[in-house]
């Protein structure tokens, strides 16, 4: 698939809820998922698809997703963006609240390799 | 200005449509614009600011501007994406349409230097 082809295929799967298999289908198993920030001792940097996928159930498991709207794909050449914007409550915390960010995603050989979220911290 | 605030400032200034003061304050007079594609015969790389403010007349003159929504900024490290939504009638054609792009900025040693936009074309 082309760039822009991934990109399609992963906001179509992303707004259906179908996040792990964008993962599984999509991704290079070496693919690197890199936070704008994180919890105190979480790294920001998830390695492979095993991190990126334990980071992702890290999240599940702590947060309850109330509405989860997903704009784009925004393509430029191997390159696309995606802006989510998620109503969620954190399990822990109790917390409800709006989280607005954008996704960068690379592709190179047919595969994202990496993704980057861009958002604001505290 | 740390990235973060240069992020602010950018938005602030985008926001209130002082889009020509935000490049004369905020980027590097080696700054490098490139879109997601362009007209034909048009290059999509702009290098520095003499060919970024042509670009941005050419677009001003060519474009009546409806409304104008601005989102983020949306930051990671020394880079920060916004969201611009524009309600625009091309000039020449006379077409009303939506721009809905995501700009990618790049800063260093306290100025914009690069800037990438993200759309869909035609």
């Amino acid at each position: 698939m082309t760039a822009l082809e991934i990109a399609k295929k992963y906001v179509a799967l992303c707004k259906e809820g179908r996040n792990e298999e964008a993962l599984d289908s999509l991704f290079s198993k070496d693919a690197v998922s890199v936070e704008a920030g994180g919890p105190p001792g979480m790294d920001r940097t998830s390695k492979g698809m095993d991190a990126i996928r334990a980071k992702g159930k890290w999240w599940t498991d702590n947060h309850t997703v109330h509405k989860a709207e997903v704009f784009g794909p925004y393509p430029h050449d191997d390159r696309f963006a995606v802006r989510f914007v998620y109503d969620i409550t954190n399990k822990p915390s109790g917390q409800r609240m709006t989280m607005d960010e954008v996704g960068l995603f690379t592709v190179e050989n047919g595969k994202i390799t990496r993704e980057e979220f861009f958002y604001s911290q505290g």
